[in-house]
């Protein structure tokens, strides 16, 4: 048993859905949130400051005193998680790897899609483990520029982001994958439409959840597990205090939600 | 008379349209074009990193040679423009008040439309300068997060851009401006979507063009035009050479451009 928290960190508010699939699936757990969101979005960045910037909130996170890290964006998964590993003695869990291992147990008929922010396409990473897995694999992947800033405008059941959709999504239908993996944080609160344009049958892979599975796998083998009667959270940003709050009453069912701007480069 | 090429830059690829107002403005001129589209958005950068870039991106121009700077940003324009003019010996131009100049000499009911990135938005810094001119003006300002990812899809007259612009239209209609000052140099390439949507009696303001003006009024009077029978392009970007290419064929009407990467920290 270990009642410590665990930190979960993103560049903005899209980890936010980490911390609502820890809710439903490991409600005893507390929780220590940090949004970079002075300094979204990463993609732009290049891999030495992404480190910089990690090492910068795991070192706040660790002053939280937390017993594990999931590091809930794909550019700082892709490009920190490696060191980040090196350098720190508790558990850390990217969202990359739990969804390319998500997707391969997922698929049928071994055509997979991947839809993901124009710089994690970029970097090939989830196209280069699947395929690590399984060269024989058909992926196909798609970068979707307009899904952030449709989320972060609270378009999740809108007419124009139903097209947009309908747009991303074509080569992948004409390719017939049978699962998709939602390769960003943000990208959970579009699942409902996503599901409906891609169908029924096909299985989409939400990295959040599957990053949160992990880290209870995990937790559950090394017992250290919280008993909490019920998990707390508490949430930190580097800028935009209000943002936050409207954005996470819209993910997180939470009422008087605090959250406290932190300079996080002291 | 003078022939050197006037310096553009921008954070990404949306100071082309500077490029392009040039073309028709002062044909004669040569340009030397940088993207910095390793770093773009330029959004979630600190000022003294805007700064900075802006200082490498300068010195970048000047070894070749250039009479005048644009800065095509409008971020680098708010955060840089004073340091940058304090620092070189050449006349330096933004998008910031050669836009809302323009807005004033346009208006004649006083209500000024402000469309813009959320930074520009945050930064309030179109708004700041409409009122220190005249603060009896009424200033609607939008925050338009989809119509950089919008125009970088190429989705210049499409049935999703019409309808994201008739939303982040609506306060401005309401308030009944008569001028907009299109307030981000991506932007004039939704300027004929916008201004149906707006209405043919509404006065768009191009900044792009607005600070291509301004540049061309200041060679006049200074005896520093060209007499190139056409003026040459050369076009450098810090990342993403196809990307730029592709862009930029869609902006511009040149076969065979030439981009060439460079590092600029160097």
């Amino acid at each position: 048993m270990d009642n410590r928290a665990i930190g979960v960190f993103d560049s903005g508010l899209g980890g936010l859905t980490v911390i609502r699939e820890m809710g439903s699936l490991m409600p005893r757990e507390n929780a220590v949130y940090f949004g970079d969101t002075a300094r979204v979005p990463y993609g732009s960045q290049s891999k030495a400051t992404i480190i910089e910037f990690s090492h910068q909130i795991m070192r706040f996170l660790l002053r939280h005193d937390v017993k594990g890290v999931i590091i809930a964006c794909g550019t700082a998964s892709s490009n920190a998680l490696e060191e980040m590993r090196a350098s720190y003695d508790l558990p850390i869990i990217g969202v990359v790897e739990p969804g390319a291992r998500a997707a391969l147990r997922a698929t049928k008929n071994g055509r997979i899609g991947v839809l993901g922010t124009a710089a994690t396409i970029r970097s090939g990473a989830f196209e280069r483990l699947l395929l690590k897995e399984d060269p024989s694999l058909e992926v196909t992947s798609q970068a979707c520029p307009l899904f952030v800033p449709l989320v972060e405008e609270g378009w999740f059941s809108d007419e124009v982001t139903r097209e947009v959709i309908r747009r991303y999504i074509k080569p992948l239908k004409e390719n017939q994958v049978d699962t998709v993996i939602l390769g960003c944080t943000h990208y959970p609160l579009l699942r409902p439409l996503i599901q409906k344009e891609m169908g029924e049958n096909v299985t989409l892979i939400n990295v959040s959840e599957a990053a949160t599975r992990e880290m209870k796998e995990f937790l559950g083998q090394h017992d250290m597990e919280a008993d909490h009667a019920a998990g707390t959270y508490d949430f930190y940003a580097s800028d935009s205090i209000d943002q936050f709050r409207s954005f996470s009453r819209q993910i997180l069912d939470i009422t008087n939600l605090t959250v406290s701007k932190v300079s996080i480069e002291k």
